[in-house]
């Protein structure tokens, strides 16, 4: 044995891009996805629940030239060598199973998975190395329906958490009108989808740009290229001006209402056989949102959405958070994205050889409780427990038949479990804990049959002055009541606080 | 690229060891740790979640002198060549937490945590390489208080998730108590623990094998050693008659009560001073315990408990449940043990070199699921959801408003996402979603402002035989109602089937 290494004491610390959760950051999460599952569940979609360790077979990330599977999950080799790793999100396994056990499973199957995922990136500031992820998928419907269903499930899911409507906005979009207008302007040959996908990429990285360099640059890269301020250049697509003025059409797109986005886009991909067909779809599926009810402050056609396109394969759902929130440094910014899906039509391919259609939707779970962190709409802290003082160490069952009574009527509380000698030591406990009363039975009390309560919101800005129990009991903060109206008195306490 | 390992499809198969969960086996687990950290709330204890992945060097597994870690743990290694490991446990966390954040922690700290845990190990028939824990441990406290706390708040757990008082017993045993035996027995000396380690193995080992080889067979073991049937001989522990005698006193110590146990424990280890605190200390959680109205029917001193004696340093304890089940073959058998713990004094100590008192309980939740299947006491089966047909596949929207009506009414419910052109596909699929009510709406029923309702458990021997609309509404498990009492006829419907 190494002895130099034995004797050094291990650091106290997670893996680097891991953090632990407290109290409150815990049950927060939990109450979230409780009410997501719940609006989940009355979908029909049912809980599947894997593991979070893959085959990386399965999960299709081995590049066969190397040793180690890429970068981007946590893989080791089992004794057999077979490598496994971490999953890095909720899809990948969904395919897994469906392939694994298709003769068994509902069909269409809806599924929705709870739960964190892993990967191995470069950690930086609020970015973890393990995360939540909450999807929903319907697997095996090709109809516009399901789209339409996920979609409506998501606005009723954030509202549900606490985004009331009017603070979020469910943006749709379809890679095929996209993939239209490639085919319109030359840059995308259905007998052969393969070429020009490098200047198709250019098109995609251009229209992401919008906000950043205006129409001129958008148009630049969509030409010949574009030099920035530094003299970079940046190589362009290489279309001609009028190809670049359908793909600015496809971005400008978006009219008055629904029916004029969906037409403008029908005019910009006439002869594109797979254009016209998004557009259906998208038309369908603004259709079948509004026929329940959904309003245009919900639920938008906007072509500008390309995030994600380049994954999915048809519609394409985006939902943004419309309220500003202050950032760090105090500026007004628009929160942005908490949840994004679409459908994925190769999903089990991989593994079956057949394609089946799929689409679905993944929440960001901790983005949104940041989201309703930053909006002040987070579930109130959770309540500190009441704190039953020890005066008298012989008497713990008497304390405990008090935590018993005030448990029994429902009010979280405990007996200090400390070293009871110093009761200065049993308040700042107390305080620690975010108590809202502390009871407290000397000898004295005991023979007159009574208990001290205090109110700690009240006395807590008094409470380090104080070192005795006499001292203590002179604080007005603090009542005197007969020790079987305990639970009622304690829980007056409560209300008054609260 | 390495072609032919390409055209190889991947295999749809979960690691070996690993298994999904479905449906209602993830509602019903969620269900009873919900029940379970309600409880844990109440008595004051707060949520901790860290990540599922730790360094090596903090979760204590590392040989020195190899290069890899431990089997026993999944563990690879980091870009920077640092060992991380997925977590074996939930007690290895909460000791890295508690000593990285001590200054901020309250003290005691009692604390909670749910989650998955990994095991490297050879998997067999019931033994994953996953599973849950659910964990309840008080760090900073050595009062017996803290101790009886966490058997009272096991006693209240179990009965909370549905194991009724009878079906199980908590028994309580304490590692100085048996230390002080060895002591008396002349195999532990407090001025040099190590000695007579293997010595003590020996001892231990043939107290757990009390069930299988009886009183003679132990003292064969306490003694000389013993020879089996097969001819194999064990070495035994070398004790004299007279010392074998105390041994074997202290596994039949249990008196008619917890009094007489106490008693029986005191004279046998007379003149150990460890050996008389542990009597103490089980004295005094059992008087705690009792002080709060729990009965001996709940728990037990029971010396003969020795498992987890070897890990724990003071008062263990071990839940059973009482109940007989059937088990594979047929068979009836007790159940057992579905949770344990006790007191770990050196927690934090390979830390921060600080001895800080710990105590706790760990309650597999796999196998009290598994304990309530088997009395079939488990929540009943997840609800199907209510499925509206697909007669008409232009008018989805129609079918999209019935569920929604369905849903906002509490009821879970979704329309058929398949091709609906066959409608005995539509029937089978309501089957396996174990549906209890299927809605048809064809144009004829549209025009006259009815729909037809199938009650499914009623109808489903027939279901097979049908493979028209027609011929299937001859049924006598299917009505017709006005369409505008689509709500109130389903809820009548699930009423009469549940």
């Amino acid at each position: 044995m190494a002895k130099d290494r034995k004797a050094r004491r291990p650091r106290a610390q997670q893996p680097k891009g891991f953090r632990d959760y407290f109290g409150a950051e815990v049950t927060a999460r939990s109450a979230m996805l409780a009410r997501i599952t719940q609006v989940y569940d009355a979908y029909g979609f049912d809980p599947l629940e894997t593991s979070a360790v893959e085959t990386v077979e399965a999960l299709g990330k081995f590049l066969p030239d190397v040793d180690r599977p890429n970068a981007g999950v946590f893989a080791w080799q089992d004794e057999d060598d077979s490598w496994m790793a971490l999953r890095y999100d909720l899809t990948a396994p969904l395919a897994r199973v469906y392939a694994q056990y298709r003769n068994d499973l509902p069909s269409p199957y809806r599924r929705y998975a709870v739960g964190p995922v892993w990967r191995n990136e470069k950690p930086g500031p609020g970015r973890f190395r393990q995360f939540y992820q909450c999807d929903a998928d319907t697997v095996g419907s090709a109809s516009a329906g399901a789209d339409a269903e996920i979609c409506a499930m998501l606005a009723d899911t954030l509202e549900a958490v606490g985004i009331a409507r009017g603070d979020y906005i469910v943006r749709l979009n379809n890679r095929k009108v996209l993939n239209g207008v490639m085919e319109v302007v030359g840059l995308l040959d259905p007998a052969d989808p393969e070429a020009h996908a490098e200047r198709r990429g250019i098109v995609l990285r251009a229209i992401d740009k919008l906000d950043r360099l205006g129409l001129d640059g958008v148009r630049a890269l969509l030409g010949e290229g574009r030099k920035d301020e530094s003299g970079d250049f940046t190589s362009g697509a290489g279309l001609s001006a009028d190809a670049a003025e359908v793909v600015i059409g496809f971005m400008q797109a978006r009219g008055a209402d629904a029916g004029a986005t969906i037409a403008n886009l029908r005019g910009l991909v006439t002869g594109s056989a797979g254009g016209s067909e998004g557009v259906d779809e998208l038309e369908r599926i603004g259709d079948l949102v509004a026929a329940q009810g959904y309003g245009t402050d919900q639920f938008l056609v906007d072509p500008s959405v390309v995030r994600g396109l380049g994954y999915y394969t048809g519609p394409v759902y985006e939902a943004e958070l419309t309220f500003e929130i202050t950032d760090e440094k105090g500026r007004p910014r628009q929160f942005g994205s908490v949840a994004g899906g679409g459908r994925y039509d190769d999903l089990v391919k991989r593994f079956t050889g057949q394609a089946v259609p799929a689409t679905g939707v993944s929440i960001g779970v901790d983005r949104l409780l940041a989201a309703l962190a930053a909006k002040g709409r987070q579930a109130a802290q959770a309540a500190g427990p009441v704190v039953v003082t020890v005066m008298d160490r012989e008497r713990m069952a008497d304390y405990q038949q008090m935590v018993r009574e005030l448990r029994d009527a429902g009010l979280r509380a405990e007996v200090y479990l400390g070293n009871p000698n110093k009761f200065g030591k049993q308040l700042e406990y107390a305080d620690t804990r975010q108590s809202p009363v502390a009871v407290i039975e000397g000898g004295d009390e005991k023979a007159r049959g009574v208990v001290q309560l205090k109110d700690l919101a009240l006395g807590k800005r008094l409470a380090a002055e104080m070192e005795t129990h006499d001292e203590w009991k002179s604080q007005p903060a603090q009542i005197e009541v007969p020790r079987d109206a305990l639970v009622a008195e304690v829980r007056k306490m409560i209300a008054r606080a609260g």
